[in-house]
Protein backbone atom coordinates (compact mmCIF):
# COMPACT_ATOMS: atom_id res chain seq x y z
CA UNK A 1 0.00 0.00 0.00
CA UNK A 2 1.20 3.65 -0.55
CA UNK A 3 1.71 5.82 2.45
CA UNK A 4 -0.39 9.30 1.94
CA UNK A 5 2.63 10.84 1.19
CA UNK A 6 2.96 9.05 -2.33
CA UNK A 7 -0.61 9.92 -2.71
CA UNK A 8 -0.31 13.14 -2.78
CA UNK A 9 2.53 12.67 -5.23
CA UNK A 10 0.26 10.79 -7.28
CA UNK A 11 -2.71 12.90 -7.46
CA UNK A 12 -0.44 15.87 -8.71
CA UNK A 13 0.66 13.48 -11.85
CA UNK A 14 -2.91 12.51 -12.07
CA UNK A 15 -3.77 16.61 -12.05
CA UNK A 16 -1.61 16.98 -15.06
CA UNK A 17 -2.92 13.91 -17.00
CA UNK A 18 -6.46 15.55 -16.41
CA UNK A 19 -5.40 19.33 -17.80
CA UNK A 20 -3.60 17.42 -20.52
CA UNK A 21 -6.53 15.58 -21.26
CA UNK A 22 -9.03 18.85 -21.35
CA UNK A 23 -6.54 21.11 -22.90
CA UNK A 24 -6.36 18.11 -26.09
CA UNK A 25 -10.31 18.17 -25.87
CA UNK A 26 -9.92 22.18 -25.69
CA UNK A 27 -8.11 21.88 -29.11
CA UNK A 28 -10.03 19.80 -30.99
CA UNK A 29 -12.89 21.74 -30.42
CA UNK A 30 -11.89 25.05 -31.25
CA UNK A 31 -10.66 23.37 -34.48
CA UNK A 32 -14.16 22.36 -35.58
CA UNK A 33 -15.57 25.44 -34.18
CA UNK A 34 -13.28 27.58 -36.20
CA UNK A 35 -13.89 25.51 -39.52
CA UNK A 36 -17.26 25.00 -39.23
CA UNK A 37 -17.86 28.62 -37.51
CA UNK A 38 -19.98 27.09 -34.40
CA UNK A 39 -20.10 30.17 -32.56
CA UNK A 40 -21.90 27.63 -29.87
CA UNK A 41 -18.85 25.06 -29.94
CA UNK A 42 -16.47 28.70 -29.78
CA UNK A 43 -18.14 29.68 -26.28
CA UNK A 44 -18.22 26.46 -24.26
CA UNK A 45 -14.53 26.68 -25.31
CA UNK A 46 -13.92 29.43 -24.00
CA UNK A 47 -15.63 29.25 -21.18
CA UNK A 48 -13.78 25.94 -20.06
CA UNK A 49 -10.44 27.11 -20.47
CA UNK A 50 -11.54 28.40 -16.54
CA UNK A 51 -11.18 24.91 -15.39
CA UNK A 52 -7.72 24.66 -16.80
CA UNK A 53 -6.68 27.26 -14.50
CA UNK A 54 -8.36 26.27 -11.88
CA UNK A 55 -7.21 22.74 -11.84
CA UNK A 56 -3.30 24.70 -12.39
CA UNK A 57 -3.59 26.78 -9.32
CA UNK A 58 -4.77 23.53 -7.42
CA UNK A 59 -1.76 21.56 -8.59
CA UNK A 60 0.88 25.11 -7.35
CA UNK A 61 -1.02 24.92 -3.84
CA UNK A 62 -1.07 21.16 -3.72
CA UNK A 63 2.79 21.23 -4.72
CA UNK A 64 3.71 24.01 -2.64
CA UNK A 65 1.85 22.65 0.42
CA UNK A 66 3.62 18.94 -0.38
CA UNK A 67 7.39 20.72 -0.31
CA UNK A 68 6.30 22.54 2.87
CA UNK A 69 5.26 19.51 4.46
CA UNK A 70 6.99 16.21 3.29
CA UNK A 71 10.25 18.11 2.15
CA UNK A 72 11.48 15.82 -0.32
CA UNK A 73 14.38 15.11 -1.11
CA UNK A 74 16.60 13.99 -5.13
CA UNK A 75 13.73 11.97 -7.34
CA UNK A 76 10.21 12.83 -5.24
CA UNK A 77 11.72 16.89 -5.07
CA UNK A 78 12.03 16.91 -8.92
CA UNK A 79 9.24 14.92 -9.21
CA UNK A 80 7.24 18.12 -7.53
CA UNK A 81 9.90 20.86 -9.53
CA UNK A 82 8.80 19.44 -13.15
CA UNK A 83 5.32 18.83 -12.35
CA UNK A 84 4.82 23.00 -11.98
CA UNK A 85 6.35 23.55 -14.96
CA UNK A 86 4.67 21.04 -16.79
CA UNK A 87 1.30 22.27 -15.22
CA UNK A 88 2.58 25.99 -16.71
CA UNK A 89 3.20 24.61 -20.03
CA UNK A 90 -0.53 22.63 -19.84
CA UNK A 91 -2.20 25.87 -18.48
CA UNK A 92 -0.79 28.06 -21.43
CA UNK A 93 -1.56 25.61 -24.31
CA UNK A 94 -5.03 25.82 -22.57
CA UNK A 95 -4.94 29.49 -23.25
CA UNK A 96 -3.62 28.64 -27.29
CA UNK A 97 -6.68 26.92 -27.57
CA UNK A 98 -8.95 29.41 -26.21
CA UNK A 99 -7.45 32.17 -28.73
CA UNK A 100 -8.43 29.78 -31.32
CA UNK A 101 -12.16 29.61 -30.40
CA UNK A 102 -12.02 33.16 -29.72
CA UNK A 103 -10.82 33.97 -33.47
CA UNK A 104 -13.83 31.75 -34.52
CA UNK A 105 -16.41 33.70 -32.30
CA UNK A 106 -14.91 36.96 -33.55
CA UNK A 107 -15.49 36.25 -37.03
CA UNK A 108 -18.86 34.34 -36.28
CA UNK A 109 -20.89 34.06 -38.32
CA UNK A 110 -17.84 33.56 -41.05
CA UNK A 111 -15.32 31.08 -40.91
CA UNK A 112 -11.76 32.98 -39.96
CA UNK A 113 -10.34 30.22 -42.55
CA UNK A 114 -10.89 30.05 -46.38
CA UNK A 115 -12.32 27.36 -47.74
CA UNK A 116 -8.72 26.14 -49.59
CA UNK A 117 -6.87 26.19 -46.11
CA UNK A 118 -9.67 23.92 -44.50
CA UNK A 119 -7.58 21.00 -44.91
CA UNK A 120 -4.31 22.06 -43.58
CA UNK A 121 -5.91 23.53 -40.64
CA UNK A 122 -8.18 20.62 -39.84
CA UNK A 123 -4.39 18.45 -40.23
CA UNK A 124 -3.09 20.87 -37.23
CA UNK A 125 -5.95 20.77 -35.43
CA UNK A 126 -5.69 17.08 -34.69
CA UNK A 127 -1.98 16.74 -34.93
CA UNK A 128 -2.28 19.33 -32.03
CA UNK A 129 -4.50 17.29 -30.20
CA UNK A 130 -2.97 14.04 -31.01
CA UNK A 131 0.43 15.91 -29.41
CA UNK A 132 -1.18 16.10 -26.20
CA UNK A 133 -2.88 12.50 -26.23
CA UNK A 134 0.56 11.43 -26.29
CA UNK A 135 1.66 13.84 -23.80
CA UNK A 136 -0.57 12.92 -21.77
CA UNK A 137 0.31 9.04 -22.29
CA UNK A 138 4.44 10.10 -21.41
CA UNK A 139 2.97 11.64 -18.31
CA UNK A 140 1.74 7.94 -17.09
CA UNK A 141 3.83 5.76 -18.37
CA UNK A 142 7.06 7.68 -18.20
CA UNK A 143 8.04 6.05 -21.04
CA UNK A 144 11.20 8.32 -22.68
CA UNK A 145 11.18 6.68 -26.17
CA UNK A 146 7.82 8.38 -26.59
CA UNK A 147 8.68 11.03 -25.19
CA UNK A 148 11.62 11.97 -27.57
CA UNK A 149 9.21 10.76 -30.17
CA UNK A 150 6.86 14.26 -30.14
CA UNK A 151 10.00 15.74 -31.48
CA UNK A 152 9.46 14.34 -34.65
CA UNK A 153 5.94 14.63 -34.24
CA UNK A 154 6.19 18.09 -34.15
CA UNK A 155 8.54 18.42 -37.65
CA UNK A 156 5.03 17.86 -39.15
CA UNK A 157 3.68 20.33 -37.37
CA UNK A 158 6.58 23.01 -38.55
CA UNK A 159 5.38 21.09 -42.25
CA UNK A 160 2.23 22.09 -41.98
CA UNK A 161 2.96 25.67 -40.53
CA UNK A 162 5.09 26.02 -44.16
CA UNK A 163 2.52 24.84 -46.05
CA UNK A 164 0.43 27.41 -44.59
CA UNK A 165 2.81 30.30 -45.09
CA UNK A 166 3.36 28.83 -48.68
CA UNK A 167 -0.13 29.89 -49.22
CA UNK A 168 0.02 32.71 -48.02
CA UNK A 169 2.61 34.02 -49.67
CA UNK A 170 1.60 32.73 -53.20
CA UNK A 171 0.50 35.47 -55.87
CA UNK A 172 -2.75 33.80 -55.93
CA UNK A 173 -3.97 34.57 -52.84
CA UNK A 174 -7.32 36.58 -53.11
CA UNK A 175 -8.74 36.29 -49.31
CA UNK A 176 -6.87 39.89 -48.34
CA UNK A 177 -5.16 41.03 -45.41
CA UNK A 178 -7.74 40.36 -42.54
CA UNK A 179 -8.02 36.95 -43.59
CA UNK A 180 -4.01 36.65 -44.14
CA UNK A 181 -3.70 38.17 -40.49
CA UNK A 182 -6.11 35.34 -38.83
CA UNK A 183 -4.14 32.42 -40.50
CA UNK A 184 -1.03 34.48 -39.50
CA UNK A 185 -2.12 34.33 -35.76
CA UNK A 186 -3.83 30.50 -35.92
CA UNK A 187 -0.53 29.00 -37.24
CA UNK A 188 1.08 30.76 -34.49
CA UNK A 189 -1.23 29.24 -31.82
CA UNK A 190 -1.28 25.57 -33.24
CA UNK A 191 2.60 25.95 -33.60
CA UNK A 192 3.08 27.03 -29.98
CA UNK A 193 0.47 24.70 -28.89
CA UNK A 194 2.51 21.82 -30.44
CA UNK A 195 5.41 23.27 -28.58
CA UNK A 196 4.12 22.67 -25.07
CA UNK A 197 3.26 19.37 -25.61
CA UNK A 198 6.84 18.42 -26.69
CA UNK A 199 7.37 20.58 -24.07
CA UNK A 200 5.78 18.55 -21.29
CA UNK A 201 7.41 15.56 -22.29
CA UNK A 202 10.79 16.93 -22.82
CA UNK A 203 10.21 17.71 -18.59
CA UNK A 204 9.28 14.01 -17.93
CA UNK A 205 12.74 13.12 -19.67
CA UNK A 206 14.16 15.23 -17.29
CA UNK A 207 12.39 13.79 -14.56
CA UNK A 208 14.07 10.37 -16.01
CA UNK A 209 17.16 10.77 -16.71
CA UNK A 210 17.99 13.87 -14.70
CA UNK A 211 19.48 15.60 -18.13
CA UNK A 212 17.26 18.21 -20.59
CA UNK A 213 16.21 16.72 -23.33
CA UNK A 214 17.45 19.47 -25.41
CA UNK A 215 20.85 17.24 -24.71
CA UNK A 216 19.90 14.41 -26.02
CA UNK A 217 18.13 16.27 -29.43
CA UNK A 218 17.38 19.69 -29.55
CA UNK A 219 14.23 21.16 -31.01
CA UNK A 220 12.47 25.03 -31.79
CA UNK A 221 9.98 25.39 -34.35
CA UNK A 222 11.87 28.20 -36.31
CA UNK A 223 8.99 31.31 -37.77
CA UNK A 224 11.21 32.12 -40.18
CA UNK A 225 9.48 30.34 -42.66
CA UNK A 226 7.28 33.16 -42.47
CA UNK B 1 24.99 39.43 8.45
CA UNK B 2 23.82 37.05 6.75
CA UNK B 3 23.92 33.38 6.68
CA UNK B 4 24.96 31.18 3.74
CA UNK B 5 21.34 30.20 3.35
CA UNK B 6 19.87 33.63 2.53
CA UNK B 7 23.21 34.39 0.67
CA UNK B 8 22.02 31.87 -1.26
CA UNK B 9 18.41 33.05 -1.62
CA UNK B 10 19.78 36.48 -2.41
CA UNK B 11 21.77 35.09 -5.17
CA UNK B 12 18.73 33.69 -6.76
CA UNK B 13 17.09 36.96 -6.91
CA UNK B 14 20.61 38.21 -8.06
CA UNK B 15 20.07 36.01 -11.15
CA UNK B 16 16.53 36.97 -11.97
CA UNK B 17 17.40 41.07 -12.03
CA UNK B 18 20.07 39.77 -14.61
CA UNK B 19 18.17 38.03 -16.45
CA UNK B 20 15.80 40.50 -16.41
CA UNK B 21 18.21 42.89 -17.61
CA UNK B 22 19.60 41.05 -20.74
CA UNK B 23 16.41 40.32 -21.90
CA UNK B 24 15.25 44.14 -21.62
CA UNK B 25 18.25 44.81 -23.88
CA UNK B 26 17.86 42.58 -25.73
CA UNK B 27 14.66 43.34 -26.85
CA UNK B 28 15.56 47.24 -27.47
CA UNK B 29 18.55 46.12 -29.84
CA UNK B 30 16.00 43.57 -31.75
CA UNK B 31 13.91 46.77 -32.64
CA UNK B 32 16.82 48.67 -33.93
CA UNK B 33 18.20 45.90 -35.13
CA UNK B 34 14.81 45.37 -37.07
CA UNK B 35 14.20 49.05 -37.91
CA UNK B 36 18.04 49.55 -39.10
CA UNK B 37 17.92 46.54 -40.83
CA UNK B 38 21.22 46.03 -39.20
CA UNK B 39 22.19 42.52 -39.60
CA UNK B 40 25.46 42.23 -37.42
CA UNK B 41 23.18 43.29 -34.48
CA UNK B 42 20.78 40.85 -35.17
CA UNK B 43 22.92 38.76 -35.05
CA UNK B 44 23.98 39.81 -31.77
CA UNK B 45 20.94 39.54 -30.39
CA UNK B 46 20.42 36.14 -31.49
CA UNK B 47 23.54 34.59 -30.21
CA UNK B 48 23.11 36.23 -27.07
CA UNK B 49 20.08 34.76 -26.21
CA UNK B 50 22.32 31.47 -24.89
CA UNK B 51 23.57 33.24 -21.97
CA UNK B 52 19.56 33.79 -20.78
CA UNK B 53 19.18 30.35 -21.41
CA UNK B 54 22.45 29.50 -19.56
CA UNK B 55 21.14 31.65 -16.01
CA UNK B 56 17.75 29.68 -16.58
CA UNK B 57 19.69 26.19 -16.21
CA UNK B 58 21.94 27.41 -13.62
CA UNK B 59 18.68 29.44 -11.59
CA UNK B 60 16.93 26.34 -11.78
CA UNK B 61 20.00 23.93 -10.45
CA UNK B 62 20.59 25.89 -7.49
CA UNK B 63 16.75 26.62 -6.28
CA UNK B 64 16.37 22.62 -6.53
CA UNK B 65 20.20 21.82 -5.15
CA UNK B 66 18.73 25.21 -2.27
CA UNK B 67 15.05 23.09 -1.73
CA UNK B 68 16.67 19.85 -1.54
CA UNK B 69 19.59 20.84 1.05
CA UNK B 70 17.34 23.45 3.11
CA UNK B 71 14.34 22.47 2.92
CA UNK B 72 12.35 25.86 3.10
CA UNK B 73 9.45 26.76 4.41
CA UNK B 74 6.78 29.42 4.38
CA UNK B 75 8.14 32.55 2.52
CA UNK B 76 11.52 31.32 1.50
CA UNK B 77 9.49 28.08 -0.23
CA UNK B 78 7.00 30.67 -1.76
CA UNK B 79 10.48 33.11 -2.90
CA UNK B 80 11.91 29.78 -4.48
CA UNK B 81 9.15 28.12 -6.10
CA UNK B 82 8.37 31.45 -7.78
CA UNK B 83 11.70 32.46 -8.31
CA UNK B 84 11.27 29.18 -11.16
CA UNK B 85 8.25 30.58 -12.58
CA UNK B 86 9.93 33.85 -12.83
CA UNK B 87 13.10 32.79 -14.59
CA UNK B 88 10.32 30.74 -16.91
CA UNK B 89 8.73 34.12 -17.90
CA UNK B 90 12.23 35.63 -18.53
CA UNK B 91 13.69 33.28 -20.25
CA UNK B 92 10.50 32.91 -22.55
CA UNK B 93 11.00 36.91 -23.04
CA UNK B 94 14.19 36.34 -24.21
CA UNK B 95 12.84 34.02 -26.84
CA UNK B 96 10.68 36.59 -28.33
CA UNK B 97 13.39 39.02 -28.53
CA UNK B 98 15.17 36.59 -30.59
CA UNK B 99 12.49 36.12 -32.91
CA UNK B 100 12.20 39.82 -33.41
CA UNK B 101 15.87 39.43 -34.40
CA UNK B 102 15.17 36.37 -36.49
CA UNK B 103 12.28 38.60 -38.19
CA UNK B 104 14.96 41.31 -39.07
CA UNK B 105 17.78 38.73 -39.87
CA UNK B 106 15.28 36.98 -42.32
CA UNK B 107 14.64 39.96 -44.19
CA UNK B 108 18.17 41.75 -44.44
CA UNK B 109 18.78 43.85 -46.47
CA UNK B 110 15.40 44.79 -45.96
CA UNK B 111 13.69 45.76 -42.57
CA UNK B 112 10.44 43.43 -42.26
CA UNK B 113 8.53 46.70 -41.24
CA UNK B 114 7.47 49.44 -43.84
CA UNK B 115 8.60 53.17 -42.69
CA UNK B 116 4.70 54.40 -42.37
CA UNK B 117 5.29 51.43 -39.17
CA UNK B 118 8.35 52.44 -37.90
CA UNK B 119 7.12 54.77 -35.30
CA UNK B 120 4.70 52.43 -33.96
CA UNK B 121 6.96 49.51 -33.89
CA UNK B 122 9.91 51.64 -32.02
CA UNK B 123 7.13 52.75 -29.22
CA UNK B 124 6.43 48.69 -29.05
CA UNK B 125 10.08 48.04 -28.58
CA UNK B 126 10.68 51.12 -26.25
CA UNK B 127 7.59 49.92 -24.39
CA UNK B 128 8.80 46.27 -24.38
CA UNK B 129 11.87 47.37 -22.89
CA UNK B 130 10.63 49.64 -20.29
CA UNK B 131 8.49 47.08 -19.48
CA UNK B 132 11.39 44.87 -18.70
CA UNK B 133 13.39 47.57 -16.68
CA UNK B 134 10.04 47.97 -14.11
CA UNK B 135 9.88 44.13 -13.78
CA UNK B 136 13.47 44.04 -13.13
CA UNK B 137 12.82 47.04 -10.53
CA UNK B 138 10.27 45.23 -9.36
CA UNK B 139 12.05 42.07 -8.44
CA UNK B 140 14.95 44.08 -6.51
CA UNK B 141 12.56 46.31 -4.48
CA UNK B 142 8.93 43.84 -4.05
CA UNK B 143 7.20 47.12 -4.50
CA UNK B 144 3.83 45.96 -5.39
CA UNK B 145 2.50 49.17 -6.08
CA UNK B 146 4.70 49.39 -9.35
CA UNK B 147 4.03 45.89 -10.11
CA UNK B 148 0.74 46.40 -10.44
CA UNK B 149 1.58 49.50 -12.33
CA UNK B 150 2.67 47.31 -15.14
CA UNK B 151 -0.68 46.07 -15.94
CA UNK B 152 -1.86 49.66 -16.60
CA UNK B 153 1.32 50.17 -18.97
CA UNK B 154 0.63 47.24 -20.44
CA UNK B 155 -2.80 48.72 -21.70
CA UNK B 156 -0.49 50.83 -23.68
CA UNK B 157 1.14 47.66 -25.61
CA UNK B 158 -2.39 47.07 -26.21
CA UNK B 159 -3.45 50.35 -27.27
CA UNK B 160 0.18 49.96 -29.66
CA UNK B 161 -1.19 46.68 -31.09
CA UNK B 162 -4.54 48.05 -31.90
CA UNK B 163 -2.74 50.58 -34.19
CA UNK B 164 -0.84 48.30 -35.81
CA UNK B 165 -4.04 46.11 -36.86
CA UNK B 166 -5.92 49.58 -37.47
CA UNK B 167 -2.71 50.17 -40.25
CA UNK B 168 -3.25 46.16 -41.50
CA UNK B 169 -6.97 46.55 -42.27
CA UNK B 170 -6.39 49.97 -43.68
CA UNK B 171 -7.78 49.39 -47.38
CA UNK B 172 -4.92 51.72 -48.65
CA UNK B 173 -2.70 49.09 -47.18
CA UNK B 174 -0.26 48.73 -49.99
CA UNK B 175 2.76 46.65 -48.58
CA UNK B 176 1.54 42.99 -49.83
CA UNK B 177 0.92 40.04 -47.68
CA UNK B 178 4.65 38.93 -46.53
CA UNK B 179 5.00 42.46 -44.83
CA UNK B 180 1.47 41.87 -43.28
CA UNK B 181 2.27 38.53 -41.67
CA UNK B 182 5.69 39.82 -40.47
CA UNK B 183 4.46 42.63 -39.05
CA UNK B 184 1.36 40.63 -37.75
CA UNK B 185 4.25 37.76 -36.04
CA UNK B 186 6.16 41.13 -34.58
CA UNK B 187 3.33 42.63 -33.52
CA UNK B 188 2.46 39.33 -31.33
CA UNK B 189 6.40 39.02 -29.97
CA UNK B 190 5.98 42.74 -28.29
CA UNK B 191 2.73 42.00 -27.09
CA UNK B 192 4.01 38.44 -25.50
CA UNK B 193 7.32 39.82 -24.24
CA UNK B 194 4.98 42.58 -22.52
CA UNK B 195 2.78 40.01 -20.74
CA UNK B 196 5.83 37.98 -19.45
CA UNK B 197 7.32 41.34 -17.85
CA UNK B 198 3.80 42.08 -16.53
CA UNK B 199 4.09 38.31 -15.29
CA UNK B 200 6.99 38.63 -13.80
CA UNK B 201 5.57 41.59 -11.70
CA UNK B 202 2.03 39.42 -10.94
CA UNK B 203 4.53 37.06 -9.33
CA UNK B 204 6.12 39.21 -6.96
CA UNK B 205 2.71 40.45 -6.04
CA UNK B 206 2.09 36.73 -5.23
CA UNK B 207 5.20 36.70 -3.55
CA UNK B 208 4.56 39.10 -0.94
CA UNK B 209 0.79 39.26 -0.21
CA UNK B 210 0.06 34.99 -0.62
CA UNK B 211 -2.51 36.15 -3.46
CA UNK B 212 -2.28 35.80 -7.26
CA UNK B 213 -2.89 39.61 -8.95
CA UNK B 214 -5.26 38.14 -10.79
CA UNK B 215 -7.75 38.40 -7.65
CA UNK B 216 -6.57 42.07 -7.33
CA UNK B 217 -7.24 43.16 -10.75
CA UNK B 218 -7.33 40.90 -14.62
CA UNK B 219 -5.16 41.19 -17.63
CA UNK B 220 -4.71 38.85 -20.36
CA UNK B 221 -4.23 41.12 -23.68
CA UNK B 222 -6.58 40.06 -26.16
CA UNK B 223 -5.68 39.92 -29.67
CA UNK B 224 -9.35 39.60 -30.98
CA UNK B 225 -8.60 42.82 -32.25
CA UNK B 226 -6.67 40.99 -35.06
Amino acid sequence: MRDAYHEELDSIGEDLVEMARLVGSAIGRATTAMLDADLRLAESVIAADEKVDTLQHELEARAIALLARQQPVATDLRIVVTSLRMSADLERAGDLAQHVAKQARLRFPQSPVPHDLHTTLLEMGQLAQRLMAKAAEVIITKDVELALELEQDDDEMDLLHRTLFQHLMDDRWKHGIETAVDVTLLGRYYERFADHAVSVAKRVVYLVTGEHADEIQTAEAPVEGA
